[in-house]
């Protein structure tokens, strides 16, 4: 089903991941840090914007690989391919899509390296599955031919240690806009969110917007409107698709070893029929779930992938791989409470990975207008 | 993702199907009956041991297009296309696949037309899922060069009607072996099953079996043992794998229809979240049911397909398919339960098709055993 | 946790369905055969409207009573129970809590002995779960001093056999109102609906009323607007909820037995994990099924029962049971869909049951309501 | 369905454990401590070993009153009602029902204001759920009159700052054996377990015992064999059935508010019907389960309550609870990651508690033993 060249690929990325980031995965995520130098092997890899121009440092792949890609980190964990999602699919591929040649140039070839980490400033403390809402706002001001940007972001992946953030605000006419911002501008804070119980590994925080002056050239000229953050979300989402199947596969395996080799009444837990019947339901759910994941990626490479493609594979990929990571720590027992066996941290890092970029709800009702006509997000209002 | 020759092939199954059976269905299955002239229509659309040489009257068409098949004739009913499967899969497929030539050419031509009826003589009334238990025997004798068969058979799909029996029955060595019986044959019996409230359209029996005496010729001498009728069996479940969720697209059909057009409180029920998000979740289902359908169809053209995958899709199918008919039902609300309205003849389908040719659990311990090597069929002995 | 007497009770309703119906109910159920005769049996037996006073003939017993009748009742098959909770809840019920005295003294003795039968016209075509739009209407004449009711109502149990028709339609000013229709009045015809496959063994109708007049008397002068109804089905539903179990109680036991005698790979199918499993779940669901419908009859013979309560175990009761009926045909196997193992059968009734007197969706959307103060009813109008 | 006085204990220990559990919560399982001193506020407010008889300074209630303290504590935290529950059901309920006077005496009254902490020492490394494979070892040293204790147990809740063990272990002629170690007996560690992703609020530990001598008069001398260790889990799973329950209580509630104050699309998210459904869902599990506990805690006070009663709810109350906390987290959305909303940390608890004391698989299989007289927790050999 992959091409030589897409095996080639995979399988490199999963050696680095299981050599380089496997070991530290269970301290990282016991004391919630996140090493910057993570990101600079990524990059050396180059696993970071892989499917942007060589021009800029990538390495233009297809998207099927930028898919095999996102599921190889995330078998070490979801927090990993979060950051790496960010600043491929959020960051890297704005600037790309939407900004000016110059934008582009001075971005990403550092973000290609990882020396650069970026974030993506979208959701907002009060309206997390609804953009629509934004409140930040950005005036134009002529006498400095200056933009402004006033307002508060919450549960940014990477915020605390970007170096460029990627906002998005509502401009005098009502339009969204995009604009990226040096981590250095004044007016710019971005603290970390302490007490997450899910992608410990990564860092989220907040951004605050305090009258924050960026140059006009830092304006992503190419979209405006909801199109734009849309593009993004749909971009990483796709990624997502692969990678929480990725998750869920290293749940599978940590899980079939462990009932292989313990035993219990004498015989190995695999024997019993009740655990058999959780792996034949959760090796199906990945392979049916790959496949369709694998046949949305070609149309992604042949530009025919609808955005609701993704919405379904997105929703059925986290929402199943969340189910499977549970079973998973159910099938350990006593043991599985403990984060030297890796399953509970696959658990509270899928909690998240469901929700975020859309949550299994949002997205059935995504679907639900797609094949009805009728949108439903928005309840009656109450009288 | 269908080349033009398979589209064109299922284009012009669904006209028929949609033409030719579907008026008849409601009365058909509220009646309990089953018309032979239906196979002959079969036979002459080139439906019958489609994948089987064009030098038999057979369409010659590969492994997807018999599932595209399989798909529209189940959109209709389940037992019509179980009809067909048995013919196919079960009688045309063993009589080429482990019959002599001369075997080939007496019956495939006019199974293909649909002249003549097969029907398929595996389980046995005490033996659901365990044909190793297989209590039918044969025997040969040598002063008449003959073999005598004596046993019974149950839930025998087209038992009634048949003109040619295939039938499995152990040797005095214990070895599986395959037989074909005319239907004239003395001491060959096959009542009809009354009661049935699943494929009600198809007609089942028994086959009792009392010194059937058959020529020494009506032996399939390629193969023995129980890989005879597992050969057929994975032939059958392929096709079952995809007609399951053309039953399952019927039900999303005519309940997407029915909530579209259907107003309650002065909006369609089609506006309800509750609705959408059950829409949602079948069409992601079947979406992805059917890639893994179409992946393992190009396996099996190429030779590549294992067991262990057909089993994973026909359960895969069988069981979300069942769900899906029930959550359709539901959507119908009180008219849901009238014949007329359809879907609860598909949920009545189901539960046979999800059960038949390996139940669900039984599948899952297939690929249980496939995943840890260990078998788990048979529970401990209680002491 | 039961009397003595509610012991008693039960007991001798179960010596009853047990010894009079289910012997009959196969052959009822497969050609969709009521016989009144049945209903006389119910009335010997007090179980019509048992918790009314003694003077019309009843058996004035508590609503823990009525409850365990329904159970014993629906043990053998949902459609008598429902033919008996119509009678008793929907007909005799109203009569008695809103008609005048002479209309009790009436209706209630015939009812009760079973030599009248009584139907329920609330639903309409189409407005199955929003009897607010009711469109029948009514107006008074004057000059007659009559009542005349046009309009009609479908999915109505008993309504081609009924003597007596309970209508609810609409008044000039938009109020809600019952009356009391006997059979032969001119303009009342109820036709019966075939192709029911659900309940086969009550008759189910239409009823139409075309200038239908009434004398005055017939009039239920104690109650207006929905309320009326509303209350009806409160009691109905009560009913349900215990019905329901007693349904999946005979599921179960009837599946027990199968897989305690039906041996495959040489051990009983109940010794298989999976089989246990399923065994387990369906009797904690039933065991606490039961005790909450208990204390829900406990607080009705209080009168601190609310609504919400009877929303509460309606629907879990209902929900709960056709799954276990649904659970308990898959243990069946292929025998299962043969209505000779009953399975089948309840399964096929629990899909009404779950529907009828409010789906299991608007019961979720009333208990919705309770716990937030806020209707989800109306979904928001298509802009 | 309580009395005033059972009332009245539970309003105390709900004020209790807000006024003086909630508020440190959060930073207790953040950072994974547990502080003694709450052991001695259960002891103030009668919380330990309430049902015990108050010469030994306990509260001397009923179960159901038990059951209520349970279901308090763990609105707080699984972590605080395990501590509670080893206290009360594990150490001080064996030393009374098996215990000399002496024992009791020596004990109970310390163990009772929780100024000697106790654990409970059965589970093994390699016998989460089979503890007749106990490895474990003791021996009489005739010479000294002691006995002589070796093995090691894992997962012991309190056992890093345990004052009293209650330590089984097996004899020379096979039997298990019940015994009391003091803290601070050459021989006896107890490290704890760093990287607990559950009831991170209590200390949860190992124990190794490396000739472990200890005086004649702390063996339990009136239990021997596998009854003993069961007859203390039976009491505990009484209160984990509960305790869990009280813990979705907490979900639902906090899910609850959140819903009602936080609007998207400007409506509450308790506006849709997607999340209306949910809390019908769990409303009705919660109120059904709790009925049952209740049920149960009233034959346990008449002495009627059989294991499979006990497992039957403590099945039921853990893995809906469990469920019921994973859809209040969904509810919360990305906050819900967060430790601040409370919810997620009940979720990781949960896990933890639906696994110890008998998995929700086991206890399925205690079930279907008691159904079918078929014990199936040992699987088929391999061959």
């Amino acid at each position: 089903m992959l091409t030589e060249e897409e095996r080639g690929m995979r399988d490199a990325a999963r050696a680095f991941c299981q050599d380089e980031l496997a070991d530290g995965i269970v301290m990282a995520n016991r004391h919630e840090k996140f090493d910057r130098g993570i990101m600079k092997k990524f990059g050396s890899m180059g696993l970071l914007g892989p499917t942007l121009p060589a021009k800029y440092g990538c390495a233009e792949t297809n998207y099927v690989t930028y898919g095999l890609i996102a599921s190889e980190v995330e078998r070490v964990d979801s927090a990993y391919r979060s950051a790496m999602s960010v600043q491929s699919s959020l960051v890297m591929y704005p600037i790309y899509a939407y900004g000016t040649e110059e934008l582009r140039q001075r971005y990403l070839p550092s973000l290609a390296t990882g020396e650069m980490i970026g974030c993506f400033g979208l959701t907002e403390p009060n309206h997390g599955s609804d953009p629509s809402s934004m409140e930040t706002r950005v005036k134009y001001d002529k006498g400095t031919d200056e933009y402004v940007l006033n307002g508060s972001k919450n549960w940014i992946t990477n915020s605390p240690i970007a170096d460029v953030f990627v906002i998005w605000a509502r401009d005098d006419s009502g339009r969204v806009q995009g604009f990226v911002v040096d981590k250095d501008t004044p007016g710019l804070t971005a603290p970390k969110i302490s007490g997450k119980f899910s992608l410990r590994a990564s860092d989220t925080g907040m951004i605050f917007l305090d009258d924050v002056r960026i140059p006009k050239s830092n304006h992503l000229p190419h979209v405006s409107g909801l199109g734009g953050p849309f593009g993004c979300l749909n971009n990483a989402r796709y990624g997502i698709a692969w990678g929480a199947l990725g998750a869920a596969e290293d749940c599978m395996e940590k899980a079939k070893e462990y009932v292989l080799e313990r035993k219990q009444f004498g015989s190995p837990l695999a024997a019993n029929q009740l655990i058999q019947k959780k792996l034949a339901d959760m090796a199906t759910e990945i392979s049916i779930g790959k496949q369709a994941c694998l046949q949305v990626g070609r149309l992604m490479d042949t530009g025919d992938a609808s955005p609701e493609m993704i919405s379904m594979i997105k929703r059925n990929s986290c929402g199943k791989s969340l189910h499977i990571a549970r079973e998973c720590r159910d099938m350990l027992g006593g043991n599985g409470i403990s984060d030297e066996y890796h399953v509970i941290r696959h658990v509270m890092n899928l909690e998240a990975v469901n929700t975020y970029e859309g949550t299994h709800d949002v997205h059935a009702l995504i679907l639900g207008r797609a094949l009805t006509d009728i949108p439903a997000f928005v309840p009656k209002k109450q009288e």
